[in-house]
């Protein structure tokens, strides 16, 4: 019978089904959307499940990969109040389905109750002559020596042995396993949904990125790919795993933006990389000056061999010139003269930018075209795409067009630059962005940054909205960095790598601590790259280039800080001081950061640990090995000082190495 | 085309849709169950409401009675971070839709951007001929008047007015009003489900119950339903608008229970009223004793001639001489031996009770009868039912019972006695029943009574969950009761009253302050009325029915004890004393209880009230006025003193009375 509710007298479906399962969790937004893991990852599935009466039931976890039909069972286990819990490992890429389904055990309920009997019940005799019927039900689906098992049981219930021996027989763990296992099950209760679930690469758990401008690889000439192939080597050198590069298509010529956003271009100014489109091609094509597609794929090569991937930008509007505008006008807004509307924020006007139309009658032709720009940068080895303002186009495109490439490539990852208000970057994050950018940039104090990374970490919003952080952007050059000098630079840089699993910068700005703005008040950069090649001497005495790369290299060392749901923030009693630890689930590897949040003065505290969630015995002295300086200091206790000097370093980032030996031997910790 | 995703790349739904609609409130599992109102309250509606880029839209809730098909709109108003909200009210009883729609506004978008243009903006000929272009395509709708109005409008915006004229056109009220009412919504989002409301009578919100055993109303002798006439008028005369009777149905022989539980009922003993059915009949039939059918109506009667209403009680269950026993062996489990099974939770044993087997084959007929019951009753006047135990019979079986019953009989409200674990008690709120009994009688201190009555009125759960609660019930007799002496049955009786909208004691125990329990440690009554007919002296000099019957009237004559919603708890500093308001929405009643949990001493302190919450101002004085005693104070500021001796009165509920005149004239308060 279908399972349906009717209205009036009909009964119409299974009302036999008593087993309750309600608050399923994770499941997001009634199931609407996935949750996020990456290979390797488990799954906590809890839910409420109960029956009426007092009866006993089984409650199972289903799951099973998307294009497998045949579901993997999980027990469940009763945490109390209701509450059950199983936990399953996801080991393949692609999309998961995952639900709960539950059924009364009266095998079980049976067994209960008969711990409850006293000898004296008149009814004993009667009792086990049900839990022989139960046995004997069951023994019809079983061959073999556990038949001859059940059927034995059986008989002993129903015959003349002792109540000590029946009651032996009643509770053998091998009969409650055969009955758990034979006993069939009816009246099920399944949950009414199947929720979904994505599984990426580790990519996508723990990432550091960097990103560059190839046109500024070649000094303040416009450099192509081939001048680019040593800065590959520098970013790799540094312990970078992904180099992102701004747009790299041809760039307009209408309204081109001259050196820091001017109105008006020279003909030699470059133009802004995102102004894209030119008689050379719009988005499946190389701009001219840095090269040809064999040019590119060289450049991809060529990272691979650094050990480097190589993501693009993705940035759909065009400029006035791109080859759509002819192409498909129907794609582009008109003003009443029959111009294209530019895009436009009253009072700000951006000539040189025409956003497509969403709203146009062809809106299914300029989908299929912008996910084709996708399918060729994925034809050209690409598989990591930054989209650059996903906010201001629709969420069902977007919806759409990530879904879609990912059942096809499911090792494509998508970083969803849209910084706006929270539930937009959240709404984006559900509908399929494989990571986000964050406000990270904008938290510099101690309570901003507890505050938002416990809220990144412990709140629902960890199933779906993966962070990843960036202390600069082309476009945000943030105060703290601006007026901090070099230990701001080192402050965020720490941070950055250490709160989130995953990370980037803009560099080389970054590590020689680049930090003029383009005027007072703003976040802009002067002469920004966006509008014009920079040269940058890398082999600066005072690069940040040897922390940048000793940082990264702790994270590659240290699986603790590859993902994000452990950071815990601890008490420190100095407002300038910050300090976390992040741990493998089985504490096989504890970091412990501190950082000077102050980038002028020198500033000390006690920290305050609690050592028995890290697996410290409090009477022990434990090892701080500082991973930065290689210090190794004795801790004893909870409460322990610290003092960090802006000038000297910034920031402890701790091993804690728990004590193996006793006192007899010399002192070593692992 | 219809708006489903589809896989691969074939685009199946409107992709134009641009708003999103999320985190609506209230919804109850995701939709799956309705919320709960009265006819006469409100809804509020919230949603997370935001579209990509800048756009503004229209968010609006649609309501509408489930037998209608047209739905009304109501506007939604921001709240700040994409929030919405929208209210609207109820006014019949029945079922109720509701649900979200939004559409991307243009005109609006168009008239925001206008606002932050500046005159020098070279464009705005053009902006004000695309304002023209979209009131042309509005006025197409229009005819009359009002397509003049927007005729002339698009005139003057494309004609050679002056900027300030077009300026002032373009955002003149009625033409925005005139285009938020005709023009063509397109690319509507639709919220994904039409969430459920049930509409109740008043009384599923503000009720005074009175149980009592019609069998006791007559001395010692087993009394008729006329004897329990008297009985009738004095339960009004305290106030009462509700008689509640245990089940008045013909009383099972086979292994009858005699006085206080004894296995062995003599020929005289009358059974408990639980062990339903006999040769007289079954659940349709009425016990003899008490009188025929007519009777009863006659009974029901005069009971309403009163101004009470009457509540039977559901109980699911036979003695073993039931007719459906013979009639229906298919509904009851069988043992190895072939009889029937009674009912157990071992050690306890129930011979005298046959529960009815839910998964026996014959579900549906069974089902059905059990139905028929219900609809029996109904069709003698019945319109409330207490539910015996509903935690022990399936959940689907309720949920279609209810859900079956209100919509041919939408007055009808079902009282969940279901004293057992919290989700249990929650889910069974959820699929319909009106109201639930509690777990007040166990929350006896000022910190359980807060953190519960908190959660019953704060929590998301009030939207389903009507609490009803009760001092004693025939088998709960609290400790609080058996040693506080008359006091802890004012004590317990004014907090009940007031804490909650509805509210019931089982009598003439309570109000003769019945405390002797079975035995030491147990909540069950000496002598219970369960198994014999009790006499009571209901003019005894220290009944509490003045005091009921005073608490009753303040209840009526004060629309905040009406509901439960506006509890608020306020500081007092002694733990031994309480102290709480409630208020009706627009603060014209305002009713403040302050009660001594101590029924020993005397016990004093300061109360701390929020004045401006109340909208009382700090610096003048207000009269408290003691409705209990009609004593009135003056109170001043925030901190006030009261003292109470539970001998004398151990409670005050105030109303109180703001200033409304000056100095200048005699005091006088509202």
């Amino acid at each position: 019978m279908p399972k349906t509710h009717t209205s009036e007298s009909k009964i119409a479906f299974e009302g036999r089904a008593r087993v309750v399962i309600e608050e399923v969790a994770p499941e997001i937004d009634n199931g609407r959307f996935p949750i996020k893991r990456v290979v390797g990852e488990s799954v906590v599935v809890e839910a409420d499940v109960f029956v009426d009466g007092h009866e006993k039931f089984t409650p199972v976890v289903l799951y099973r990969r998307e294009l497998n039909k045949e579901w993997t069972e999980v027990p469940m286990a009763a945490l109390g109040n209701d509450r059950w819990r199983a936990t399953f490992r996801v080991t393949e890429m692609g999309r998961y389905r995952y639900t709960i389904m539950a059924w009364v055990n009266h095998f079980q309920s049976w067994q209960f109750d008969l711990t409850h009997r006293p000898d004296t019940d008149p009814d004993l005799t009667m009792v086990y002559k049900s839990g022989a019927e139960l046995i004997k039900k069951a023994s019809v689906n079983v061959t073999g020596r556990e038949a001859e098992k059940l059927n034995s049981a059986a008989r002993t219930l129903n015959g003349g042995a002792s109540l000590d021996e029946k009651r032996r027989v009643a509770l053998d763990d091998e009969i409650t396993d055969l009955m758990e296992r034979y006993t069939g099950r009816q009246q099920v209760t399944r949950y009414d949904k199947e929720l979904t679930l994505v599984v990426d690469r580790e990519r996508a758990r723990f990432s550091s990125w960097y990103e560059f401008f190839p046109h500024s690889c070649q000094g303040n000439q416009h450099a192509g790919f081939r001048d680019c192939e040593a800065r590959l080597r520098y970013a790799a050198s540094m312990g970078f795993d992904v180099v992102y590069l701004p747009p790299i298509h041809p760039i307009g010529r209408a309204y081109r933006k001259g050196p820091n956003n001017t109105l008006t271009a020279g003909p030699e100014d470059t133009g802004s990389p995102w102004a894209i489109g030119a008689k050379a091609g719009g988005h499946k094509s190389i701009h001219p000056a840095l090269g040809t597609i064999d040019d590119f794929r060289r450049f991809v090569g060529k990272a691979k061999e650094q050990g480097l991937e190589v993501a693009l930008d993705v940035a759909y509007q065009c400029s006035p010139d791109h080859p759509y505008v002819k192409e498909h006008p129907e794609w582009f807004r008109r003003r009443p003269d029959g111009s294209v509307q530019y895009a436009e924020n009253p009072p700000k006007k951006y000539q040189d930018i025409y956003p497509f139309d969403f709203e146009s009658e062809s809106w299914e032709s300029l989908w299929h075209e912008l996910k084709d720009i996708v399918e060729f940068w994925i034809g050209q080895g690409i598989r990591i795409f930054r989209v650059d303002n996903p906010h201001t186009k629709p969420f069902a495109f977007w919806e759409w067009l990530i879904n879609d490439i990912k059942r096809q490539h499911p090792d494509v990852l998508f970083l969803a630059e849209a910084f706006t208000r929270p539930k937009v970057m959240h709404r984006l994050a559900k509908l399929g962005f494989t990571f986000s950018y964050t406000y990270f940039t904008w938290r510099n104090t101690k309570h901003e940054l507890t505050e938002y990374f416990t809220e990144l970490t412990k709140s629902e919003s960890r199933e779906y909205f993966r962070p990843h952080v960036w202390p600069n952007t082309p476009d945000i050059l943030n105060e703290y960095l601006q007026f901090g000098g070099r230990p701001a630079f080192l402050v965020r840089h720490t941070l950055a790598a250490t709160l989130a699993a995953g990370y980037g910068i803009y560099g080389p700005a970054f590590e020689l601590a680049e930090n003029r703005a383009s005027k007072p008040g703003s976040e802009e950069y002067l002469d920004s790259e966006k509008y014009q090649p920079r040269h940058w001497d890398t082999n600066r005495p005072d690069s940040l280039k040897d922390h940048i790369a000793r940082v990264n290299r702790i994270r590659r060392e240290n699986p603790a800080l590859q993902s994000d749901w452990s950071l815990r923030f601890h008490d420190i009693d100095n407002e300038k001081l910050i300090c976390y630890s992040k741990t493998t689930d089985d504490l096989g590897d504890i970091i412990l950061v501190v950082v000077n949040l102050d980038p002028h003065h020198r500033q000390s505290g006690w920290v305050d640990l609690p050592l028995e969630m890290l697996g410290v015995h409090a009477e022990q002295p434990y090892q701080m090995h500082d991973l930065l300086s290689d210090a190794r200091y004795i801790w004893n206790g909870t409460r322990n000082y610290v003092e960090l000097d802006p000038q000297l370093a910034p920031a402890h980032i701790f091993r804690l190495r728990r004590r193996v030996r006793s006192e007899q031997d010399f002192d070593y910790y692992i």
